[in-house]
Order: structure tokens, then sequence, then C-alpha cells
């Protein structure tokens, strides 16, 4: 048995009730659910849960090919976050060279 | 103009003909291309890329709605991932506690 | 022997005089330490960490099922990061949806 | 209103019935509470968490002394599971030197 | 055969014309190329990816030394981040201790 | 004054201490330094971090489009090491699709 599960019993449940309420309400259908879930579980690091979505996507009639567009998909925004986050950092980067701007960090 | 489009031009066409291609290629809708990369954005943290795909998504047609039932969706899957490989780590915790499970790290 | 113990040694008594400044000063006790420290290193997606903590914390007196509810503590909190942080990108998502915020990010 | 709040109420009030019940069955006492979130707050790079926690862990009896003392505790941990994790990963430094492990990743 | 490659061979080689760019303009040498790799692998908790640089590094003549300090400044610098990302949030602490700092999360 | 340097002084000086170490010691000139900082510090998603060290390299000789070519290192690692974690996972995933691989993930 699971350690939360053994020792906290009260949370799986709450956790299990809203998955249910997840379950009913959701707007999405199962395998672009199973697609983000897969997405989220890269960017997790977390081995099981990338497993457990690569099987539910293909029991719900996703392809292999699918996950594999969604897996280039990660890469690209991975690059992209990193991409527009410095940009929005950087924004004035003709202001810092020009020593417009101080950095607050502690030298 | 940004950073990267002034000083490193070849690699922006880069990922610019990378993005054609995946919009070419790419067998998911537009809607649920602009869920993950919300969904994405978060776990990222990068302001500008939410606030690109919020919008983004409400162009493709998607409701606000839809989008509050994403965040809600990785909301829980981050708490799924903090649970599963939590459990995958400490699978032996009987084991553990009963001291046959050696610590690689440091004391 | 470690690779950053063999190769800086200096840098490992650095950091091990930090780790006594620490235990000298430190104005929680060790229960409370080993706490933090299991929280901390799910978050790092660390194994070694996390049965080095689970270890510690039991040796300093906790019980698994106090742990069972720092991990339910840790994942509750990783949705609230997400809910906390996209709703304060997100405040104004009236005035998104209404179109009088520009996002600065390159289509 | 907050988005979620809005369009997905009994979401959110599941996520309150799931503190309410962290609330009546936890072991650990406000304060200690507070400095875990705050910790928590900080790797997932959540500034309203991080100012609610901090603002909870006074109201709860804290010194602003000890919230400092917690940040270092972060930061220390944060140079330490780079340090494990690492030294997991590269354990077998002297093998891989000498060429005896393969590794999986693509040239 | 890797999935990626197999099922989105166009994206495989998209990435390796990025490559080649990369390779053809990047203005470091190879063995800084790898440290700045090595020390983005550990960050990003890819196994494969630091035991590819570790090795990389060393055909491209760096000592092991090299690396262990390459290392130290990625724990350095995980500690350095914690404490500047938090004191720019906590930046008028005396402000949200005197109560004049309103925190936008919901109670 | 910062509130680590106010609250826990023997902290501060125990990390400056570790600064001039690193300083005396390292193999890597200051440019390099100031590059692996920079990439270190938009992973960390710390914006005073990223202003420091494009300043620190600027200071060092460096020119803003060394800088851009950073960055681009930075985005295509992310990519990468979302690449080489998720097939390092999914490595058997013939074995996968073939249902000979069970999941210990929770259903």
């Amino acid at each position: 048995m699971r350690l939360l599960a053994e020792f906290f019993p009260e949370f799986t449940e709450s956790l299990d009730k809203m998955d249910e309420l997840y379950r009913d309400k959701r707007t999405i259908d199962e395998k672009t659910y199973q697609f983000i879930c897969f997405a989220l579980s890269i960017k997790a690091r977390s081995k099981p849960c990338v497993l457990k979505h690569f099987q539910g996507a293909l029991e719900a009639g996703a392809t292999v090919k699918e996950l594999a567009y969604i897996l280039a998909l990660v890469m690209r925004e991975a690059a992209g976050a990193d991409d527009c986050w410095t940009h929005d950092v950087l924004g004035d980067w003709k202001e810092i060279i020009a020593g417009n701007i101080k950095c607050d960090c502690q030298k």
C-alpha cells in the first residue's frame, strides 16, 4: 500500500473526489486529457507519470506518432519559454548596455 | 527588435522553420495546441507565454471556462507528479524503516 | 570518494563549515529541519536527498505518519503555487479578454 | 473574482475542503506549517505565495530572523540537492573516465 | 531507434540542422560549450545529458577537476538564485512587516 | 540592508568566503564564468541574477552577440534535456506498447 493512502487516507480520498469531479466536468476528451498530462509529466520529471499517461493515451486511442508530436511540442515550448521569459527580462537591453538600468542584485 | 533576432537571426529563422514544420504536420487542432502551450507556460513560469497562449486559445475559439479547467488540471497534475515521483522513490518505505536500505548520500 | 571532495576539497570544507554554522545557530528543532529538507528534496527531484531526510526525520523522532502529512502538504502547495502564480499573471483577465492588454511576446 | 472560482467553483470548493481537512488533521503547528509553505513558495517562484506565507509566519508568531534562517536553509538545500543528485548520477565517475560506461544519449 | 526519430523524422532533422548552425557560428570553444551544457543538464535533472556532457568535456580536453569546479559553481548559483530572487520579492520587507503591502493571494 | 545580511550575517559572510575561494581557485576566465552564471540564472527564473550577469559579462569584455549565442544554447539545451530525459524513460516504448512494462503508478 502506498504511504499516503496508508497514513493519510482522508487526503487520498479527497484527491480521488477531486479526480471524479474533474472527470465529470471536464470539457476536453480523454485523449486530449492524456496528452496534457503526458506533457506535464515530462516537465515534472516524473517517470511513473510519463509511463502512466503514455499508456493512458494509447488506451484512449492515440497513436505513438501522436505522442511523438506532443513530445516535440514540449521540447519546442521549453526553448520558447526560455526565449520569451528572457526577452521579457532583457527587453530594455539597449538601456542596460547604456548603463541606464540598475541591477538591484548585490555585487 | 528582440535580442536574439538582432544578433543571431539564423537561429531565429531556424526556430521559425521548426514552427512552420510543426504547424504543417501537427495532428492536434489549434485549440488543443493552445491548451498544451498554456499548461506548459504555467510550469515554465513565463508570464509573456501565459498571456500569449491565453489569448491564442480564446482566438482559437476556446472559452475562459475551458481555460479555467486547463488551469485546474495543471494544478491537479502538479500535486500528482509530486505524489507519484515521491512514492516511486519511497516505494520500499517499509524496508527503509527497517534499516535495510542504505542511502548513498553523504552524511 | 565523491568527485567534489576529491577535486575541490576546499569547497567541500566550506560547505561543511556552513552546515556547522547552521546547526549552531538554527532556531528550529531537528525534526522541523528534517521536514523542511524532506519537502525541498521532493521539489528538487533528488532521490538520495529524499531518502536521507526521510531517514533523518525518523531518527529525529518523527513518525511515518508525520512524513506522509508533509508529503501531502508538498502536494497541496504544488497546486497552490500554480494557482496563485497564474492568477497573479492573469489578474486582469477581463481586460485581457476585452483586448486591452497587449502581450509583448512575439507572434 | 478569481478566474478559477468564477468558472470552476466546484474545484475551488474541493481545494477548500482539502485545506480544512489538512488544518484539522495536521500534526505540525501553524508556525512550522508557514515555514514549510514559505520554503516551497520560493522554490515555486511564486511571488504572491512568498508574500502570503511571509506574512502568515509573522502572524503565527515567527520573527523576521527566523524567516531569514529558513531562507538560508532553502539556499543551502538548493546547493545540496544539486550536489547529491549529481554525485548520484556520476557515482561511477572513475568508470566513466575509463570509458566503461556507455551514455545512451544520442550523439 | 528513438521514438522521435522514428515518428517525426522531420523534427529530428530540424534539430540536427539547428545544431550544425550552432556549431558553425558559435563563438565559444568546445570545452566551454560542454561546460555550459553540463551545468544546464544538472539543472534539467537529465541523467543521460549529464553523462553525455561529462564525457564530451573530457573528450574536449577538460580535466575531472575542471568539471568538479563547474559542479561547485552550479551549486553556488543554485543558492544564489534563491537568494536574489527572494530578496527581490521581499525587497520591501520592512513595509510588509509594517502591514503596508497587501498580498493579492487569496486567504 | 538585505534581509539575510541583517538577520543572519554569519551566513552571508560564509557565502562571501565561498565566493572568494571560488574566485581564487577557479580555472575558467571571468567571461566564461559570467556566461555560465547567465545561463543558470535563466533556468532559475531569477530576473535580478540575469541582469547582474548580463552586465557582468559585458564588463568582462563579452559582446551582446556572444550573450545572444549563450541564450540560444540555453534554449537548445532546454529542448535537448526534455528530449534525452524522455527518451531515457520511454526507451523501451515498443515493450510498453506490447504491454510488457507495468507502470507502478496508481490508477
